[in-house]
């Protein structure tokens, strides 16, 4: 299984997917290529809430505003994951969520270690897509030769994964009964995701949302349609949403916007 | 084969995708992702008019405003398809076109029954995404055991059909040559269709719609590029369409609105 | 292999689908179902940028204006590919292309020919789709049999490649150092791809663009976030684009402008 994700939106990723099944007979499932375009850290996100939901594979990830540049072309593999993309952070997140999703499996055992690797990006047909001609050869060649063997493939180098551009999302601030939070992404509802824990409401019916006073619920419709909410959302993390509605909209936030929860409400 | 459908948009369709993997190396074809959001009746329109074109499958469906609550889950099967949707309605129109176009296909057979089965909704990871934690592993499981012996799946229990929400598509009413009907959906191209069987039009050159009079042809371009026509379009319904540009614009009709057809002009 | 490219959007291409998997086990892979809409001439330079990229299949591709009047479906044949269309234009020059690349793959070889056969439209179930009831049976039907025995199917007869309408793309002029091209498409991007191959560049540092003078690059970013820059995209052809931001707006060009290039800048 080969799955894919880019930022390319339409009809980029054909190309990708063409050079792939010239390589390989990869099943190939899309992640998604409408990432938030040129916006690694927010791809991330993305890429570590879904891709660990996938059996064993090689992840092609392409989010890349630094083509053709001096920057890295990666290919990092945990346990039999295998994940390509360029070397600007956009797949630390989702290896080490791979790498914990594997040691908790299989709780006898260590956590497996992430190895990583430098493509060579030798002549390639173009400077501006190397989804297509460095990321898609690579991933459809470490397909092709197995996860296990991906160490043997001419084209890649071995490399320190300290070596490698990380990403790392902030930690919330708490301070006097207030946590201090901020908006990691906006999803395709609109819902307002915050890097603030669930776990952090506690058993609380009510908090304050910057200057609003917002009703803590289990899931949407426990509001009225059109209403705002505060739930623990499918990743864990506070979110701001609006029943049948837009949480961005009502709450006025955008991803990287600080949000204030106030518990004493 | 097991197809997705949902109004999840991007990316939280790879998260059920992942799921599935996970539990079954079914062959995966979208449907589509971007039905009308929250619009279980709509979506029903839309899955009645693809899936009943696929082979025997397992079909996913989640347009979900209800998730989260009190609502049930449901798998439905009909000959080797199954259905599996939350409980509200969503699946009901498609089922019963699986159910009429099996009896059409093999005529010496009597209708397939509709068997239906409720899904145990036991502690799942969260309250506002059924559509990764308990729809996509009931379709996984049904496919991995086949639709033929998914009785045998512990976490299903049959349940009455009669007990499952329905949705049912309004008819039109006749009076005095004049055809008043409803619009089902308006699709990706702005043309809109409308619940009036085609049949009703005869072999009559020009009708009313509400105020104007269209000429009614077979096809977009017998008219000019942008000036309207009303066809029976290809799901068998009257459509109010435009050539090469949007009839929901020129007609100023959206999903719900009333429709006239004047069959005397 | 089975490819799939419209301007359908969605779900009218999961009929499609449904039609193809009821006659052939394919593997499906969508090329894009959004090619620009009721623009066989665009379309046709996004399926020759990226089906050649595949090995042998069968395309499907629909972008189909006259559906339901007399014109012609065609389907076409280079080696082992096949590709499936309104004989509006839409294949021949990804059939062109594909002729050139299976003898440039081949060095000893002669250029494969192109073979075309009509496909007859025998009273589908619609005048307005021919996606679902002509193009994907014929599509599925020819991938059953085989590329190489489509020659056989009933429902195919041979006609001449020169009586099939055909696109050709222009070429730009050159008068006293200042090329006039054209703007054949712009991407998801915004970047505005011209017909001006690249190699007419040559290592110039700056171009007049219109009139701006502006700086010719090998990538994005080569120069600052929301800058213009001239560059040989991945299709071999110089675009006028932005990095990190949109060519179309920044340049005020859309498909089919005019483009005045000077190279005494």
């Amino acid at each position: 299984m080969l799955t894919l994700a880019s930022d390319f939106g339409s009809p980029y990723p054909a190309a990708m997917k063409g050079v792939i099944c010239s390589r390989t007979d990869a099943r190939l499932v899309d992640i998604a290529h409408d990432l938030p375009r040129q916006d690694p850290r927010a791809a991330a996100f993305w890429l570590r809430e879904t891709i660990p939901w996938f059996p064993p594979a090689v992840h092609l990830a392409v989010v890349d505003p630094g083509v053709g540049t001096d920057r890295r072309a990666i290919a990092t593999r945990v346990g039999n994951h295998a994940v390509v993309a360029p070397d600007n952070g956009l797949a630390r997140p989702v290896v080490r969520r791979l790498r914990e999703t594997a040691a908790a499996a299989d709780s006898t055992a260590t956590e497996p270690p992430i190895e990583a690797f430098e493509i060579s990006i030798e002549d390639p047909a173009s400077t501006t897509f190397h989804g297509r001609d460095v990321f898609a050869p690579a991933a459809g060649d470490i397909h092709a030769v197995g996860v296990d063997a991906m160490a043997d493939i001419d084209s890649l180098s071995r490399i320190a994964l300290d070596a490698c551009v990380d990403i790392e999302f902030p930690t919330p601030t708490v301070d006097d009964g207030t946590i201090c939070g901020e908006v990691l992404v906006v999803d395709d509802f609109g819902n307002v995701i915050t890097n603030i824990p669930g776990d952090k409401l506690g058993d609380i019916d009510t908090v304050g949302v910057n200057d609003a006073s917002v009703p803590v619920v289990e899931t949407f419709d426990h509001v009225g349609r059109g209403e705002t909410l505060v739930t623990v959302g499918s990743h864990g993390y506070v979110e701001c949403d609006v029943n049948q509605g837009r949480g961005d909209d009502a709450f006025g936030l955008a991803a990287g916007d600080v949000v204030r929860v106030s518990l004493g409400r």
